[in-house]
This record gives C-alpha cells, structure tokens and sequence, in this order.
C-alpha cells in the first residue's frame, strides 16, 4: 500500500467522527487534504449537514471553499472538531507538525477543538519527537538572527527554511520558519516552554497534550492511538 | 517640573551611558524619544563617534534617520546598550510596557541588551504592576478572540485596542493589541509564562529581570533604581 493510499485511509478514518452541525478545524498538508475532500464528500452526499469550517491556511481555504464547504472565523467558543496531519507522532499522542508551514494557524485552531484527531501514514510513528523531523518555531522576520541565537542555545541546529533559490520561506502570516533539529532525545515539554518564552517567536511545532486519538494507516490496517 | 521636563531629564541621565562604537536599542514614545534625540545631538557634537543604532519601531527608525544616527538591523550578537521608557515599574525593576504598541519588537530588541536602561517620569513608579496600566498582548488576527478567551481565564478583562472610530489597531507586524487589565495583584512571572503558551499571542508587555537600570525622574532630581 502506497504512503499516499494509507494517507487516504487514515483521513476516512477520522471522518466518520464528523456529525452534522459540527464546526470543523480543516488541517493543512497532503494528509489533511484528503480528510477536507471526504467532508466535502459527506456534505455533498447529505449524510452531513450544516458543518462549517475553520481553515488552517490560505491553500486549506481555497481547497474548502472549492469543494463547497462553508467556512466560518475561529470564535472565542473553538471549533467542535478537528482533523489533522503530522509530521512525527508518538505513542502518547505527542506531535510535530508543521513542514507544511501552517503550524501557528493549525496550532491556533487545533488548541482550542473539543477533540483534535492526528491522522498519517506508518511513516510518521517514531518513538521519540525529533527521531526525524525537525521541530518547526514560526519567528517575527524583525530581529530573527537573535531568535535562532535563543533556539540554538537549546541544543539545537536551528536554520531558517529556504526554497529552491535559497530565499527565506514565510508563513502565511508572513513570517520565517525555523527549523530546529535535535541530534539526540530532548524533553519535549521543556523545550517547547522554552521556546514559547523567546521573543519574536510566535509558535512552535511541538503539539504536546493536544489531541485524544490519531489514526494511523499501515500495511495492515489503520492502528487507532488514544490518550486518556 | 512638568511631566515632559521629568522625561526629558530621565532620557539625559540615561545617555551619559552611551560611548563611542557601541551598537544601541532605540526605544519607542514620547520619553524614549528624548534619548534618541539627545543620542542624535552627541553623535553631531562629536561627544561620541562610530555609534549605531536599531530601532524597536517604525517610527523610531524614521526619527533616527531624520537626526543622522546610522540604523542596524539587530543580530544574533545583540546591542550593547537599550534605553527605553516604561508604563510601570516597580522598585524591582520589572516593568510594563506597551501602550505605544511596539512591545514586540521593543521586547525582540531589549531582552538581548547587554544594558537596559529605563526611564520614565515619576507617575510610572508604582507598587504593583497593573495598579493603573494594562498588560498589553500582542495576537495575530487571526482567531485573536479565541486568545481573548484564553487572557480572560487568567482573571483579567481582556480587550482589543481600538482607535476613535473603533477600529482595531495593529502593531507594526500588523497584528492586534489586546489590553488585559487586572483589578487585583497578581504574579507577574506566573502570568507571563502562562500568557507566552497562549496560541496566537506573540509578545507580552511585561518586561521582567530584563533592566538593571532606571531613571525615575521627580520633582526633586532624577532617582535611580538599580537591581544587582
């Protein structure tokens, strides 16, 4: 089974928790993908109705808007239900996200969801954050020198993300994306404190406490993870 | 003495500090201003040469630039001296600051002063912080009402800043600035920390363990605060 078929399968997974009159947090990235055409799906079948939608970035909101979802602000009351990708994720639920670059958006949204579901494929099961992936910290362009400065002295390599013609990428809120690799194992809950704390950092890509249930796919079938 | 001679006599004491070839943070508001400008007249009279300086706003850049002082960008060595005002500061030193709407970028600059000087007329001095000004939070637009929820639960009225047609202003990153107001003490390292894990929040006006230094100017002389 192709990683792109156990994405699939993972997002179908975690659909069948969408009720009607849900408000819904659409994640970002190529997983997360396939859960918002599957909404999409409910909504046009009618087996669902008057779900809304918080998109976790711009590309998240064109692809909702396409499939005819309707979108809606994040409020002061959450979101009902949300639905996302990862990038690394643990047996204990703790995640890493953000290589898509929505990380603060999805964190914004994600935080404040009555119950956040993690989806991906075999590939993303590590036994320790940072196995990997890098852990992605959102700074403020003003004064980012000093920001990687702070996150290196966290025992990190931490360099800003660049593209093919080596220009710094931005978010969508406009701001660049660090990324912080961890050559051995860290403890996750004091690093993304510490991180928190630096200025002109407005988030980081640690998901730690956050979601109740993740699915994910393998070769076999799709192993449900839960937290209590 | 008028409250303008208090801050103008507090910004003179502060910058018998500046020396020639040191890299300065250059404040923002009406007391930070008298710094700049009489860091500008040193600069023409020769007193102190090879001087440069980074603004913490916009603003502050284009009264550096009109007084000839040379503009950096901050890096990862920092600055060697930061002069700034305040909206409080309490005997110990820790300070609120914000109500000019810079704290972001005063914060990304002052925190990685080797020396920070504050300065400020003697209606700053207060007992607690927040017996009169609020902790101003800077949050990105989007889904800041969900960060209101979030401050509010830290026992403070939290509301956006708006101008006279009540609109809401923004920093010079283009985000919101939310005014929390505490009608009781409170501990300000336990509401800092707790305010820098808010999803959405990028900066706090509360500066602690930050200064070493103020100047409090009364109707008597220009007192001096220090913190070992």
């Amino acid at each position: 089974v192709s990683a792109e078929a156990q994405k699939r399968r993972a997002a179908l997974e975690a659909v069948k928790h969408v009720q009607s009159n849900m408000t819904l947090g659409l994640g970002t990235g190529s997983t997360a993908r396939y859960a918002t055409e599957a909404v999409g799906e409910k909504l046009v079948s009618g087996e669902v109705e008057g779900v809304r939608a918080v998109a976790t970035s711009k590309a998240t909101a064109a692809l909702a808007e396409h499939l005819g979802i309707p979108l809606t602000e994040l409020g002061g009351a959450g979101v009902d239900l949300a639905i996302d990708g990862i990038d690394e994720v643990t047996d204990d639920l703790e995640a890493i996200k953000g290589l898509g670059g929505a990380l603060a958006r999805e964190k914004i949204v994600e935080a404040r969801a009555r119950t956040l579901i993690l989806i991906g494929d075999s590939s993303k099961r590590v036994r320790r954050l940072g196995e990997r992936a890098p852990v992605p910290v959102e700074v403020l362009p003003f004064g980012w020198e000093a920001a990687v400065s702070d996150l290196e002295a966290l025992s990190c390599r931490a360099a800003p993300r660049c593209d093919e013609s080596g220009a710094f990428k931005t978010s969508d809120n406009g701001n660049y994306l660090i990324d912080c690799r961890f050559d051995a194992a860290f403890d996750a809950y004091e690093v993304a404190a510490a991180i928190s704390v630096i200025p002109g950092v407005l988030e980081h890509g640690l998901f730690l406490g956050l979601a109740k249930l993740a699915y994910i796919a393998t070769d076999e079938g799709v192993v449900e993870l839960t937290r209590s």
